[in-house]
Protein backbone atom coordinates (compact mmCIF):
# COMPACT_ATOMS: atom_id res chain seq x y z
CA UNK A 1 0.00 0.00 0.00
CA UNK A 2 1.15 4.09 -0.56
CA UNK A 3 0.65 6.54 2.06
CA UNK A 4 -0.16 9.54 0.23
CA UNK A 5 1.14 12.42 2.85
CA UNK A 6 1.81 16.02 3.25
CA UNK A 7 4.95 15.68 5.70
CA UNK A 8 4.07 18.56 7.22
CA UNK A 9 0.59 18.13 8.11
CA UNK A 10 -0.46 17.32 11.35
CA UNK A 11 -3.35 15.58 9.54
CA UNK A 12 -0.75 13.51 7.59
CA UNK A 13 0.94 12.95 10.95
CA UNK A 14 -0.75 10.39 12.70
CA UNK A 15 -1.04 7.92 9.91
CA UNK A 16 2.71 8.37 9.47
CA UNK A 17 3.23 7.59 12.96
CA UNK A 18 1.23 4.57 13.20
CA UNK A 19 2.82 3.16 9.74
CA UNK A 20 6.42 3.75 11.31
CA UNK A 21 4.90 2.50 15.28
CA UNK A 22 4.03 -0.46 13.36
CA UNK A 23 6.66 -1.03 11.62
CA UNK A 24 4.84 -1.16 8.08
CA UNK A 25 7.54 1.05 6.22
CA UNK A 26 10.40 -0.89 7.51
CA UNK A 27 8.75 -4.16 6.46
CA UNK A 28 7.46 -2.67 2.98
CA UNK A 29 3.57 -3.10 3.80
CA UNK A 30 3.57 0.67 3.18
CA UNK A 31 5.53 3.22 1.17
CA UNK A 32 5.04 6.32 2.30
CA UNK A 33 4.86 8.99 -0.44
CA UNK A 34 5.10 12.71 0.27
CA UNK A 35 2.73 14.14 -2.29
CA UNK A 36 2.91 17.78 -1.54
CA UNK A 37 1.85 19.70 -4.74
CA UNK A 38 0.30 16.95 -6.25
CA UNK A 39 -2.95 16.13 -5.24
CA UNK A 40 -4.62 17.66 -8.06
CA UNK A 41 -3.08 15.55 -11.07
CA UNK A 42 -5.15 13.93 -12.91
CA UNK A 43 -3.27 10.53 -10.97
CA UNK A 44 -3.98 11.87 -7.90
CA UNK A 45 -7.75 12.11 -8.51
CA UNK A 46 -7.80 8.63 -9.74
CA UNK A 47 -6.55 7.33 -6.72
CA UNK A 48 -9.11 10.21 -4.44
CA UNK A 49 -11.59 12.31 -6.54
CA UNK A 50 -11.65 14.14 -2.84
CA UNK A 51 -8.08 15.40 -3.31
CA UNK A 52 -6.78 15.01 0.19
CA UNK A 53 -3.87 13.79 1.97
CA UNK A 54 -3.80 12.01 3.85
CA UNK A 55 -4.80 9.04 1.68
CA UNK A 56 -3.98 5.26 1.47
CA UNK A 57 -3.86 3.74 -1.37
CA UNK A 58 -4.68 -0.19 -1.18
CA UNK A 59 -3.15 -2.71 -3.25
CA UNK A 60 -4.71 -4.05 -6.61
CA UNK A 61 -8.16 -2.97 -7.29
CA UNK A 62 -9.68 -2.19 -4.21
CA UNK A 63 -9.11 1.52 -4.46
CA UNK A 64 -8.49 4.22 -1.42
CA UNK A 65 -9.18 5.36 2.22
CA UNK A 66 -8.42 9.14 3.03
CA UNK A 67 -9.66 10.75 6.26
CA UNK A 68 -6.38 10.50 8.69
CA UNK A 69 -8.80 8.76 11.75
CA UNK A 70 -10.05 6.07 9.17
CA UNK A 71 -6.89 5.69 8.08
CA UNK A 72 -5.38 5.28 11.76
CA UNK A 73 -8.29 2.55 12.49
CA UNK A 74 -7.40 0.38 8.93
CA UNK A 75 -3.92 0.07 10.17
CA UNK A 76 -4.06 -0.63 13.77
CA UNK A 77 -7.42 -3.30 12.62
CA UNK A 78 -5.24 -5.23 9.89
CA UNK A 79 -1.84 -5.09 11.04
CA UNK A 80 0.22 -6.66 13.70
CA UNK A 81 0.66 -4.70 17.17
CA UNK A 82 -2.32 -1.99 16.17
CA UNK A 83 -4.19 -3.28 19.56
CA UNK A 84 -1.53 -1.56 21.28
CA UNK A 85 -2.46 1.89 20.34
CA UNK A 86 -6.19 1.15 19.41
CA UNK A 87 -7.34 -1.27 21.89
CA UNK A 88 -9.64 -3.78 21.62
CA UNK A 89 -11.49 -3.20 24.67
CA UNK A 90 -15.26 -2.21 24.29
CA UNK A 91 -15.51 0.59 26.63
CA UNK A 92 -11.87 2.08 25.98
CA UNK A 93 -11.95 1.73 22.20
CA UNK A 94 -15.20 3.40 22.42
CA UNK A 95 -13.94 6.31 24.19
CA UNK A 96 -11.10 6.96 21.83
CA UNK A 97 -13.64 6.67 18.87
CA UNK A 98 -15.45 9.35 20.77
CA UNK A 99 -12.31 11.48 20.99
CA UNK A 100 -11.67 10.83 17.46
CA UNK A 101 -14.69 12.34 16.65
CA UNK A 102 -14.52 14.91 19.14
CA UNK A 103 -11.15 16.05 17.46
CA UNK A 104 -12.76 16.07 13.76
CA UNK A 105 -15.87 18.18 14.89
CA UNK A 106 -14.82 20.15 18.15
CA UNK A 107 -11.05 20.10 17.96
CA UNK A 108 -9.62 20.49 14.41
CA UNK A 109 -12.08 23.18 12.98
CA UNK A 110 -10.85 25.86 14.86
CA UNK A 111 -7.15 25.50 13.61
CA UNK A 112 -7.34 26.86 9.94
CA UNK A 113 -7.71 30.75 11.40
CA UNK A 114 -5.06 29.96 13.27
CA UNK A 115 -2.58 28.23 11.75
CA UNK A 116 -3.29 27.69 8.10
CA UNK A 117 -0.80 31.03 7.64
CA UNK A 118 2.21 28.71 7.61
CA UNK A 119 0.73 27.17 4.50
CA UNK A 120 0.22 30.88 2.59
CA UNK A 121 -3.33 30.63 3.08
CA UNK A 122 -4.79 33.51 4.05
CA UNK A 123 -6.31 33.74 7.65
CA UNK A 124 -8.58 35.84 9.62
CA UNK A 125 -6.81 37.86 12.27
CA UNK A 126 -10.11 38.46 14.73
CA UNK A 127 -12.11 34.90 13.64
CA UNK A 128 -8.08 33.55 14.80
CA UNK A 129 -8.48 35.09 18.29
CA UNK A 130 -12.19 33.82 18.54
CA UNK A 131 -10.95 30.41 17.81
CA UNK A 132 -8.19 30.87 20.22
CA UNK A 133 -10.65 31.70 23.08
CA UNK A 134 -13.07 28.68 22.01
CA UNK A 135 -10.01 26.41 22.66
CA UNK A 136 -8.83 28.18 25.97
CA UNK A 137 -12.26 28.47 27.20
CA UNK A 138 -13.91 25.19 26.09
CA UNK A 139 -11.71 22.44 24.36
CA UNK A 140 -8.74 22.35 26.08
CA UNK A 141 -11.15 22.04 29.65
CA UNK A 142 -12.63 19.14 28.04
CA UNK A 143 -8.60 17.86 26.79
CA UNK A 144 -7.83 18.53 30.64
CA UNK A 145 -10.35 17.64 33.16
CA UNK A 146 -12.66 15.18 30.95
CA UNK A 147 -10.26 13.25 28.48
CA UNK A 148 -6.98 13.40 30.69
CA UNK A 149 -8.77 13.21 33.87
CA UNK A 150 -7.05 10.49 35.41
CA UNK A 151 -4.76 9.28 32.57
CA UNK A 152 -1.82 10.61 31.18
CA UNK A 153 -3.05 9.78 27.57
CA UNK A 154 -6.91 9.94 26.77
CA UNK A 155 -8.60 7.85 28.84
CA UNK A 156 -5.36 5.44 28.96
CA UNK A 157 -1.80 5.50 30.39
CA UNK A 158 -0.54 4.52 27.01
CA UNK A 159 -0.80 6.44 23.86
CA UNK A 160 -3.08 5.97 21.42
CA UNK A 161 -4.62 7.22 18.03
CA UNK A 162 -6.59 9.52 19.38
CA UNK A 163 -3.76 10.95 20.86
CA UNK A 164 -2.31 11.18 17.66
CA UNK A 165 -5.21 12.54 16.11
CA UNK A 166 -4.87 15.83 18.74
CA UNK A 167 -1.44 16.45 19.73
CA UNK A 168 0.42 16.98 16.14
CA UNK A 169 -2.33 19.61 15.75
CA UNK A 170 -1.75 21.45 18.71
CA UNK A 171 1.79 22.05 17.64
CA UNK A 172 0.25 24.63 15.49
CA UNK A 173 -0.46 26.92 17.76
CA UNK A 174 3.30 27.78 18.09
CA UNK A 175 2.64 29.83 14.77
CA UNK A 176 0.71 32.44 17.15
CA UNK A 177 3.72 32.65 19.43
CA UNK A 178 1.42 35.23 22.28
CA UNK A 179 -1.26 32.00 21.83
CA UNK A 180 1.24 29.31 22.85
CA UNK A 181 2.70 31.34 25.60
CA UNK A 182 -0.38 30.94 27.56
CA UNK A 183 -1.60 27.72 26.71
CA UNK A 184 -1.60 25.89 30.18
CA UNK A 185 1.47 23.83 30.90
CA UNK A 186 -0.47 20.49 31.34
CA UNK A 187 -1.17 20.84 27.89
CA UNK A 188 2.14 21.33 26.81
CA UNK A 189 2.86 18.43 28.96
CA UNK A 190 0.58 16.35 27.15
CA UNK A 191 1.15 17.43 23.54
CA UNK A 192 5.19 16.80 24.58
CA UNK A 193 4.31 12.71 26.12
CA UNK A 194 2.57 12.06 22.99
CA UNK A 195 5.09 12.92 20.48
CA UNK A 196 7.44 11.93 22.31
CA UNK A 197 6.00 8.11 22.29
CA UNK A 198 6.59 8.02 18.67
CA UNK A 199 9.67 8.66 17.77
CA UNK A 200 9.83 7.21 14.59
CA UNK A 201 8.00 10.16 13.47
CA UNK A 202 10.03 12.69 15.16
CA UNK A 203 11.61 14.30 11.59
CA UNK A 204 7.31 14.85 10.58
CA UNK A 205 6.90 16.33 13.95
CA UNK A 206 9.65 18.81 13.90
CA UNK A 207 9.32 20.02 10.77
CA UNK A 208 5.92 21.36 11.61
CA UNK A 209 7.47 22.55 15.12
CA UNK A 210 9.93 24.10 12.96
CA UNK A 211 7.74 26.05 10.02
CA UNK A 212 5.43 27.31 13.38
CA UNK A 213 8.06 28.42 15.67
CA UNK A 214 10.13 30.30 12.71
CA UNK A 215 6.78 31.87 11.25
CA UNK A 216 6.59 35.84 10.76
CA UNK A 217 4.15 35.87 8.86
CA UNK A 218 0.64 37.74 8.98
CA UNK A 219 -0.95 37.55 12.74
CA UNK A 220 2.39 36.15 14.23
CA UNK A 221 2.49 38.60 16.93
CA UNK A 222 -0.87 39.01 17.72
CA UNK A 223 -2.21 38.68 21.60
CA UNK A 224 -4.81 35.90 22.37
CA UNK B 1 -27.38 1.63 29.01
CA UNK B 2 -29.54 4.59 28.44
CA UNK B 3 -29.40 6.39 25.10
CA UNK B 4 -30.31 10.55 25.45
CA UNK B 5 -31.13 11.84 22.82
CA UNK B 6 -32.98 14.89 21.05
CA UNK B 7 -35.55 13.50 19.18
CA UNK B 8 -35.95 15.73 16.16
CA UNK B 9 -32.11 15.80 15.63
CA UNK B 10 -30.52 13.88 12.68
CA UNK B 11 -27.45 13.55 15.27
CA UNK B 12 -29.56 11.41 17.16
CA UNK B 13 -31.23 9.45 14.68
CA UNK B 14 -28.84 7.49 13.67
CA UNK B 15 -27.84 5.87 16.80
CA UNK B 16 -31.67 5.86 17.42
CA UNK B 17 -31.92 3.68 14.14
CA UNK B 18 -29.38 1.53 14.80
CA UNK B 19 -30.95 0.65 18.89
CA UNK B 20 -34.18 -0.57 17.09
CA UNK B 21 -32.63 -2.37 14.22
CA UNK B 22 -30.65 -3.91 16.98
CA UNK B 23 -33.81 -4.44 19.01
CA UNK B 24 -31.61 -3.10 21.82
CA UNK B 25 -34.80 -0.96 23.11
CA UNK B 26 -37.26 -4.39 22.55
CA UNK B 27 -34.94 -6.31 24.96
CA UNK B 28 -34.24 -3.68 27.35
CA UNK B 29 -30.50 -3.15 26.71
CA UNK B 30 -31.03 0.30 25.66
CA UNK B 31 -33.41 2.35 26.75
CA UNK B 32 -34.25 5.63 24.50
CA UNK B 33 -34.54 9.16 26.97
CA UNK B 34 -35.85 12.34 25.51
CA UNK B 35 -32.91 14.64 26.94
CA UNK B 36 -34.07 17.67 24.99
CA UNK B 37 -33.54 21.12 27.62
CA UNK B 38 -31.87 19.10 29.94
CA UNK B 39 -28.58 18.86 28.46
CA UNK B 40 -27.19 21.60 30.66
CA UNK B 41 -28.73 20.21 34.34
CA UNK B 42 -26.03 18.88 37.08
CA UNK B 43 -27.50 15.35 36.65
CA UNK B 44 -26.93 15.57 32.52
CA UNK B 45 -23.41 17.22 33.19
CA UNK B 46 -22.31 14.92 35.16
CA UNK B 47 -22.79 12.14 32.84
CA UNK B 48 -21.41 14.17 30.17
CA UNK B 49 -19.81 17.17 30.91
CA UNK B 50 -19.90 18.44 27.07
CA UNK B 51 -23.45 18.75 27.39
CA UNK B 52 -24.42 16.97 23.62
CA UNK B 53 -26.67 14.54 22.31
CA UNK B 54 -26.75 11.76 21.89
CA UNK B 55 -24.46 10.85 24.88
CA UNK B 56 -24.59 6.74 25.53
CA UNK B 57 -24.98 6.76 29.78
CA UNK B 58 -23.13 3.01 30.12
CA UNK B 59 -23.72 0.44 32.86
CA UNK B 60 -22.20 0.57 36.57
CA UNK B 61 -19.38 3.08 36.40
CA UNK B 62 -18.42 3.31 33.01
CA UNK B 63 -19.03 6.56 32.31
CA UNK B 64 -20.47 7.93 28.60
CA UNK B 65 -19.76 7.42 25.13
CA UNK B 66 -21.30 10.69 23.37
CA UNK B 67 -20.52 11.52 19.19
CA UNK B 68 -22.99 10.16 17.18
CA UNK B 69 -20.53 7.77 15.36
CA UNK B 70 -18.61 6.51 18.10
CA UNK B 71 -22.01 5.42 19.48
CA UNK B 72 -23.32 4.06 16.17
CA UNK B 73 -19.93 2.12 16.35
CA UNK B 74 -20.12 0.93 19.77
CA UNK B 75 -23.88 -0.22 19.36
CA UNK B 76 -22.97 -2.42 16.14
CA UNK B 77 -19.37 -3.74 17.51
CA UNK B 78 -20.76 -5.05 21.36
CA UNK B 79 -24.13 -6.55 20.14
CA UNK B 80 -25.53 -9.75 17.75
CA UNK B 81 -26.48 -8.20 14.44
CA UNK B 82 -24.74 -5.13 14.51
CA UNK B 83 -22.29 -5.99 11.47
CA UNK B 84 -24.92 -6.35 9.39
CA UNK B 85 -25.07 -2.71 9.41
CA UNK B 86 -21.33 -2.46 10.24
CA UNK B 87 -19.69 -4.59 7.95
CA UNK B 88 -16.24 -6.59 9.28
CA UNK B 89 -14.81 -7.10 5.78
CA UNK B 90 -11.60 -4.96 6.76
CA UNK B 91 -11.72 -3.09 3.63
CA UNK B 92 -15.77 -1.67 3.58
CA UNK B 93 -15.30 -1.40 7.18
CA UNK B 94 -12.53 1.21 6.26
CA UNK B 95 -14.36 2.95 3.81
CA UNK B 96 -17.44 3.14 5.85
CA UNK B 97 -15.16 4.98 8.78
CA UNK B 98 -13.46 7.19 5.95
CA UNK B 99 -17.42 8.32 4.62
CA UNK B 100 -18.27 8.87 8.66
CA UNK B 101 -15.26 11.00 8.91
CA UNK B 102 -16.06 12.89 5.56
CA UNK B 103 -19.99 13.13 7.13
CA UNK B 104 -18.03 15.35 10.33
CA UNK B 105 -15.35 16.83 8.59
CA UNK B 106 -17.43 18.18 5.24
CA UNK B 107 -20.64 17.78 5.33
CA UNK B 108 -22.23 18.64 8.99
CA UNK B 109 -20.33 21.80 9.03
CA UNK B 110 -22.78 23.11 5.84
CA UNK B 111 -25.56 22.70 7.73
CA UNK B 112 -26.15 24.98 10.88
CA UNK B 113 -26.52 28.06 8.88
CA UNK B 114 -29.39 26.24 6.47
CA UNK B 115 -31.18 24.40 8.87
CA UNK B 116 -30.43 25.86 12.66
CA UNK B 117 -33.11 27.98 12.47
CA UNK B 118 -36.09 25.16 12.86
CA UNK B 119 -34.33 24.54 16.42
CA UNK B 120 -34.78 28.72 17.07
CA UNK B 121 -31.45 30.18 16.27
CA UNK B 122 -30.15 32.08 14.22
CA UNK B 123 -29.08 31.73 11.13
CA UNK B 124 -26.60 33.88 8.40
CA UNK B 125 -28.47 33.90 4.91
CA UNK B 126 -25.57 34.81 3.18
CA UNK B 127 -23.97 32.06 4.84
CA UNK B 128 -26.41 29.51 4.06
CA UNK B 129 -26.39 30.21 0.70
CA UNK B 130 -22.64 29.79 0.38
CA UNK B 131 -22.53 26.59 2.19
CA UNK B 132 -25.63 25.30 0.12
CA UNK B 133 -23.36 25.96 -2.95
CA UNK B 134 -20.56 24.38 -1.10
CA UNK B 135 -22.88 21.11 -0.68
CA UNK B 136 -24.19 21.11 -4.43
CA UNK B 137 -20.77 21.63 -6.05
CA UNK B 138 -18.41 19.58 -4.01
CA UNK B 139 -20.62 17.73 -1.27
CA UNK B 140 -23.20 16.09 -3.71
CA UNK B 141 -20.66 15.08 -6.40
CA UNK B 142 -18.55 12.82 -4.09
CA UNK B 143 -21.57 11.25 -2.46
CA UNK B 144 -23.43 10.34 -5.90
CA UNK B 145 -20.06 9.80 -7.91
CA UNK B 146 -17.78 8.33 -5.69
CA UNK B 147 -19.68 6.87 -2.54
CA UNK B 148 -22.54 5.79 -4.74
CA UNK B 149 -20.96 5.05 -7.96
CA UNK B 150 -21.31 1.81 -8.17
CA UNK B 151 -23.84 1.02 -5.48
CA UNK B 152 -27.13 2.09 -3.68
CA UNK B 153 -25.87 2.75 -0.42
CA UNK B 154 -22.59 3.97 0.85
CA UNK B 155 -20.26 1.73 -1.01
CA UNK B 156 -22.51 -1.49 -0.28
CA UNK B 157 -25.71 -2.59 -1.50
CA UNK B 158 -26.87 -2.70 2.18
CA UNK B 159 -27.15 0.16 4.03
CA UNK B 160 -24.72 0.74 6.78
CA UNK B 161 -24.42 3.24 9.35
CA UNK B 162 -22.42 5.44 7.19
CA UNK B 163 -26.31 5.82 5.21
CA UNK B 164 -27.60 6.75 8.98
CA UNK B 165 -24.82 9.09 9.35
CA UNK B 166 -25.49 11.07 6.12
CA UNK B 167 -29.31 10.30 5.29
CA UNK B 168 -31.24 12.10 8.53
CA UNK B 169 -28.90 14.90 7.74
CA UNK B 170 -30.12 15.92 4.29
CA UNK B 171 -33.42 16.05 6.07
CA UNK B 172 -32.53 19.52 7.10
CA UNK B 173 -32.23 21.05 3.38
CA UNK B 174 -36.51 20.87 3.41
CA UNK B 175 -36.18 23.95 5.70
CA UNK B 176 -35.50 26.10 2.68
CA UNK B 177 -37.93 24.77 -0.01
CA UNK B 178 -36.07 27.20 -2.97
CA UNK B 179 -32.83 24.48 -2.12
CA UNK B 180 -34.81 21.67 -1.35
CA UNK B 181 -36.62 22.00 -5.24
CA UNK B 182 -33.15 21.87 -6.71
CA UNK B 183 -31.36 18.46 -4.83
CA UNK B 184 -30.36 16.29 -7.35
CA UNK B 185 -32.73 13.60 -7.88
CA UNK B 186 -30.32 11.24 -7.28
CA UNK B 187 -29.49 12.39 -3.76
CA UNK B 188 -33.45 12.30 -3.08
CA UNK B 189 -33.74 9.06 -3.90
CA UNK B 190 -30.92 7.96 -1.51
CA UNK B 191 -32.00 10.14 1.24
CA UNK B 192 -35.51 8.05 1.31
CA UNK B 193 -33.53 4.73 0.60
CA UNK B 194 -32.05 4.93 3.49
CA UNK B 195 -34.79 6.30 5.72
CA UNK B 196 -37.38 3.41 4.26
CA UNK B 197 -34.17 1.10 5.31
CA UNK B 198 -35.24 1.96 8.75
CA UNK B 199 -38.71 1.97 9.46
CA UNK B 200 -38.41 1.92 13.38
CA UNK B 201 -37.22 5.16 13.56
CA UNK B 202 -39.42 6.20 11.27
CA UNK B 203 -41.09 8.59 13.94
CA UNK B 204 -38.11 9.81 14.65
CA UNK B 205 -37.29 11.34 11.36
CA UNK B 206 -41.12 12.15 10.75
CA UNK B 207 -40.09 14.42 13.12
CA UNK B 208 -37.54 16.55 11.71
CA UNK B 209 -39.20 16.25 8.07
CA UNK B 210 -42.42 18.16 9.46
CA UNK B 211 -40.45 20.69 11.39
CA UNK B 212 -38.42 21.26 8.18
CA UNK B 213 -41.04 21.25 5.49
CA UNK B 214 -43.21 23.43 7.60
CA UNK B 215 -40.63 25.55 8.65
CA UNK B 216 -41.81 29.62 7.97
CA UNK B 217 -38.91 31.57 9.56
CA UNK B 218 -36.28 33.62 8.30
CA UNK B 219 -34.81 32.82 5.23
CA UNK B 220 -37.43 29.83 4.45
CA UNK B 221 -38.00 31.23 1.32
CA UNK B 222 -34.49 32.10 0.07
CA UNK B 223 -33.22 30.90 -3.34
CA UNK B 224 -30.08 28.81 -3.82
Amino acid sequence: MKLHVIPASPNSQGPIAVAKHLKLDANNTVEIVNSYGKTRTPEFLAINPCHTCPTLELDGSDGAIWESCAIMRFLCVNNEGGDSIYPTDPILRGKIDMVMDWRQTGLYPSFPNIAYGVFGYPTDEAEAKKAFGKIMNELFPTLMDVYLKDTQFVYSDKPTIADLSIAPVLTFLKCRKNFWAVVPDKVKEYHARVLEAFPDAKEYFDMTDGMCTGFEGPGADIEP
